[in-house]
């Protein structure tokens, strides 16, 4: 019989465990109200690299050894590294894998890649193929405003519905055993495109595909927002999180105060990001520290954590096309 | 207890069948040894868009949804398609789920996508949270050649260890009932770089990464060369398969003439192509048609597929880094 709830939603059996995330920010993220739950905050934004590409693969590398060491681990213990950012061939990914002896399984989900590689990893997990593995993304400020946008020696004005993509990386172990949050459920998106084709409007593109994912998750698993101790999308920023906030409202499902959005949540109004932070870096920073300590507290008890990514790219944007989006959920519940 | 034999391989309980595929390919692999094999073939290679990259989605649509069709089923059949593709961030796959009401995964493992989805997709099946998955994969020589190496335009003139990247679309549907083959092992491989740096010899740079997943799969399952009929790599082509043979020989493996390379199949020695195919679509599209066809007569009973991915980018390459490759490997076994 199927591990699911109604169409889309997949119930774990013997739900995985998350048992313990590392986050690592730049200084400007540093600077975010949620700085002190960060596991390390970056001096200077090429972490001493040559390159923002070799600084953005160096916080990945140290998230991902950052977290097998906080769960005494060693790297050979990790079954299955599953990774992807937003960098063309996901070299952050790729490269950092080269450094660990274990099987990689590279994803693509733009910002959606944090809930992508979790409720994958807990399907490996589950489905008892794998007894840990490592989830982990990244993103950097610079590496993706010249892969997608200008240069940034051009200086371009930012147009206020804009977001700016958060330099950061974070990485869950998840395990069959130990002590832990437990992964309920997983709901896969679909790809969902309303015709946005504003690459600076990035949160209007993904809110209508984090609205089918969360009708989705509701619907099947007959629950609503009240349910949850907290609703967190990856990075819709303030515009899509509205947007969001009526698609549901649209769809019968009222957010109250317990919906955020990490692109939000990452910067205070005084530094200047229009509608926050985005980025795969974006929600793996925030799950892997604030979220992950809250639960800890039980302060939550049942979360929904639901990354966004726009699946587009500059050629596609340059041959005219629009931005489909995608948003991937999962339920953590605290564990014992 | 852990789905697996050995340290690398998972071991299907229930083995996922692949109940059909569909390949379609461009003019010049039209013209290839294996042209009867496949399902349909380009008059042109704009599949009459306005551009190389439409094409390319193009013909990675007509797989999905001529798989399906195939199949016997609707395309609303499918639980969850696996994709990804060569084009920067995935382009191809992820506007072609668009045209899907069905979750997505989103992979990436540049040219080892094809088994990569396999993997995965039999991990999803096996492990109860799916029915029935679709796992393609797509390139197209003109895509690839303007986004990893010069304008066509230009006509630069190819060294002669470069290998052609094969226009071209494979998908395969897995199903945990109905008739077809079945996938009974598989073997998620790591990120090895021997310090190859050379774009326009990618079989070396992917072959220590071949035979690292082939030498684990032969130790986890207690096998070697000649227990299976076929033993089949991706795209090394000519080069990187005679290193493979060398590399194998080197552990205590004899790669026999049941071994061969889908981008040496994929053309004729008069075709002009060098090394031979490569690309995500070539390993697609060659195990879509003439390897399920020759399982299905009953010429092949059990045989190890293997694509094999070459993970860089224009940018890791101009910022002077070598090229680092995976593989990823799965035995099928013909059905009843």
């Amino acid at each position: 019989m199927l591990k699911k709830v109604g169409e889309h939603t997949i119930k774990f059996t013997m739900p995985p465990k998350i048992i313990n995330g590392y986050a690592i920010v730049g200084p400007k993220e540093g600077e975010s109200p949620l700085a002190k739950y960060f596991d390390y905050i970056l001096k200077n934004d090429t972490f001493n690299e040559k390159s923002y590409e070799l600084a953005e693969r160096k916080m990945l590398e140290q998230a991902i050894f950052g977290a097998t060491d906080k769960a005494n681990m060693l790297s050979t213990d990790i079954d299955i590294l599953l990774s992807g950012d937003l960098l063309n061939q996901i070299i952050s990914s790729s490269f950092s894998a080269r450094q660990l002896q274990t099987s990689f399984i590279g994803l693509f989900g733009a910002c959606s890649t944090m809930t992508e590689s979790l409720a994958v990893g807990a399907c490996l997990i589950d489905g008892e193929f794998a007894d840990t593995v490592a989830c982990a993304t990244s993103s950097h400020f610079s590496t993706a405003e010249r892969q997608f946008r200008y240069p940034l020696e051009l200086g371009c004005q930012r147009p206020p519905t804009s977001q700016w993509t958060v330099t950061g990386a974070g990485c869950s172990i998840l395990s069959r055993e130990g002590k832990g949050h437990n992964i309920t459920h997983a709901t896969f998106g679909k790809v969902i495109d309303f015709g946005i084709n504003d690459m600076n409007n990035m949160g209007a593109a993904m809110a209508p595909a984090a609205a089918d994912t969360l009708c989705n998750l509701f619907k099947d698993t007959g629950t609503s927002a009240q349910d949850y101790d907290l609703i967190v999308t990856g990075d819709l920023g303030k515009l899509g999180s509205e947007l969001l906030i009526d698609l549901m409202e649209h769809h019968g499902y009222k957010l109250g105060n317990n919906y955020c959005d990490c692109g939000q949540m990452m910067f205070s109004s005084s530094q200047n990001t229009f509608m926050g932070g985005s980025g795969c870096g974006c929600s793996a920073s925030v799950i892997n520290s604030y979220i992950l300590a809250k639960l800890d507290s039980g302060e939550y008890k049942k979360v929904i954590l639901m990354s966004t990514g726009a699946l587009l790219s500059t050629t596609s944007s340059q041959q005219g096309e629009t931005i489909p989006g995608i948003a991937h959920a999962i339920v953590v519940e605290k564990g014992k």
